[in-house]
């Protein structure tokens, strides 16, 4: 992995440095019962993401984090691992949702290089796509995503 | 809009009662410069979503919202806006941020059912895709999303 974090601006990767195939692993990011419930009281606040007992009875079959909330964790876990010059900003994508995600789960990001594609109209930039799984503490991936992500060049 | 929240539980949608081209539009968002930076803080930390003067230097050409940010503060919405039984549990789909979510903005979802399929397997079940907008003020679309969503028939 590269470290994004080590001043020196040459460790950011513009479009010439990025190839299909590469890959970044993230840190492991510890899920807790109480992130599982403030986010969901934000942002998704449906029983079985807030209430044990409620999410037993449900079709998640106990306590699991909102899709949003893993998909949201993942984009924190690739702004610390993977380092493109100008940021990580997107384009679109896909998402599935593969596992539930539960309270004391041990989440890990590995991303990798789909796709690099220079902009015909715009050859200063161009757009990269980074299949990336968002992995258990026992290899099962929770997150799956293809998203793309605008990267500018050199030059740009 | 079918309200969620009268505590009559046939107002719950099973898989039965949506049919493709059923529409739902939320209440509006307001989506404020503090609550952009902390999201951002937590999930985003990018220059772009934190301070005024870099995300005018960026891409981004001002402050805006992480797009998952954008797209869970649609999530939120529609737990509010679309009833269905069991809650709204999804299981992947495509997300393209085609505008920036900017502060002041006010968000208001416009989603649409694109799909109803029976579970060939189990077709006491199936899933819906739901088409959903995300519009800011002007009516443009900032977020654009097709989730599929698991839905229980009624005798589920």
């Amino acid at each position: 992995m590269i470290k994004p974090d080590s001043g020196r601006p040459n460790d950011f990767l513009s479009l010439e440095d990025i190839s299909a195939g590469q890959r970044f692993i993230s840190r492991k990011y510890e899920l807790t019962e109480s992130d599982i419930k403030a986010f969901a009281r934000q942002f998704d606040p449906q029983p079985f993401h807030l209430d044990n007992t409620a999410a037993q009875a449900s079709v998640l079959r106990g306590l699991a984090a909102s899709g949003w909330h893993t998909a949201s964790i993942t984009m924190r876990l690739w702004t610390e691992s993977i380092p493109i010059a100008g940021g990580i900003v997107g384009v679109g994508g896909t998402v599935a949702w593969l596992a539930r995600a539960r309270p004391g789960d041990s989440l890990e990001v590995h991303a990798e290089i789909a796709d690099v594609k220079r902009s015909t109209s715009n050859p200063r930039v161009g757009t990269i796509v980074v299949r990336s799984e968002t992995r258990n503490q026992h290899g099962k991936v929770v997150l799956l995503q293809e998203v793309e992500l605008f990267v500018p060049g050199r030059l740009a």
